[in-house]
């Protein structure tokens, strides 16, 4: 089964704008780009696309590749404190000289759409968030529409990254999944993942996971966005892989807006559990 | 080769010891049990010689297995409140009725000698904590003295507890293992563990691991302490097991004594950052 990230994400997407009609306030989402990295602002595009597309005031904040930790902090210190702002967002990565997780730190758990300030991810590792990180978050809905529980369930997660692979796996282990975490110093990765009902990657390098590597009936779920260049390739041979899988997502048109999604989700969650 | 938890816990304590030697303020740490937990209480006295042995000051707070949360919470509040308190540990399990991680969210992470509240957990996931959670630190100590790397290990975990399972697998992970993660719901355990060159177990459950599971050279970490009834026990069936290990820790006089060694290790280290 090919998994229509576009279609699953419309459904979402218009269970959030009804949602978002039955508030008092239009929801702003603040969201900062650094620097001129083609891929973000990709992202970030598509982001604000579905934003308005549902009634969500969507406000971009650019600042130069050259900021400071400290001057970057304390912008998103401002953005979190107004008011007017319901969430803040910082596309990642951020350039390499960022403290990221410091300037993360700059942004309240009530306003964390991306759950990845240190107190919001303490929030998740003890299962106590409102919210999930929005790869999860895409992850648990895929599973859950296509009858897939997780309980004896022998899973690989590819990477172990901020975004997908770290927050992925936690999660997994914690629904009492079997989890194996493999990066790019795992001698035989085969290993894992011909045995694995469910692989999940989030390394972004181009075919890395190849039809040998898989198991009949396996589900993928392919979160190959992250290319410098801004190119959205995945990390799954998808021509060859696609033919064996019980599941899998394409990329683009995968889990990419279903993540988008979940984000303006959990920026609406946000606004009714602080009301 | 069979690891002597005793003496490498003496050794770690002698250097502790010179430390709060040289502190201005005797340390002093309050400890809490809940009920009346054979375990609970057995694991607690051997903390408390080892403070005591090293010049820290140990209190036991006892409180009645039928306090609510809001009052036990209350109570630790005041605890970590207390400027003659340098650290708060919290005995688990706690009785059932009891939220254990809004309890332990009392103890702000500068006292947090067990790196438990949400706060300190959160700090640890995103690798900024101050101070590794004890049983990591336990594992760290044990894998460095026998020049053990991570990259490209393929480790297995049993259990994704608190104390154990969870913490040591999201380590294991960021320093570049490969890291399977296996419970109860495990279908065929055997394909993790006959591949892994490191074995951690916390899960409590006797000789669960046996030798025909185990490659020839394995490292195998046992914290098979959780036992109700106070009896020690662990997870390895270690006779066997310990035939075909390069490595293996004892229970009792394995990673448990390290452990208490690690908490008293972090209370003075948080003492010193806190200066």
């Amino acid at each position: 089964m090919l998994i229509d990230g576009k279609t699953i994400a419309e459904e979402i997407l218009a269970e959030v704008a009804a949602e978002v009609k039955k508030l008092t306030k239009q929801p702003r989402l603040a969201a900062v780009l650094v620097g001129d990295h083609v891929g973000s602002r990709k992202f970030l595009e598509l982001k604000k696309q579905a934003a308005e597309k549902i009634g969500i005031d969507f406000r971009l904040y650019k600042f130069p590749a050259d900021i400071t930790t400290q001057k970057l902090r304390k912008e998103i210190v401002g953005m979190a404190k107004a008011g007017v702002n319901h969430g803040v967002l910082v596309e990642l990565p951020l350039p390499p000289h960022i403290n990221s997780q410091y300037v993360l730190n700059a942004i309240p758990p009530e306003k964390d759409v991306d759950v990845l300030s240190e107190k919001s991810q303490g929030a998740f590792f003890v299962n106590r968030g409102e919210i999930l990180p929005p790869a999860v978050e895409a992850v648990k809905i895929i599973l859950a529409q296509n009858n897939i529980g997780l309980r004896g369930k022998n899973c690989a997660v590819f990477g172990y990254g901020l975004l997908v692979g770290k927050p992925i796996s936690h999660w997994l282990a914690s629904q009492g999944a079997t989890v194996s975490v493999i990066n790019e110093f795992t001698l035989n990765a085969n290993r894992y993942t011909l045995n694995a009902d469910i692989v999940i990657s989030g390394v972004g390098k181009q075919n890395i996971i190849k039809d040998d590597m898989i198991k009949d009936g396996a589900a993928i779920i392919d979160f190959g966005y992250e290319n410098l260049e801004g190119r959205i390739t995945g990390d799954v041979d998808f021509e060859e892989v696609s033919k064996k899988t019980s599941l899998i997502t394409p990329v683009p048109g995968g889990v990419g807006p279903i993540v988008i999604a979940a984000v303006l989700s959990n920026l609406v969650d946000l606004i009714k559990k602080a009301n």
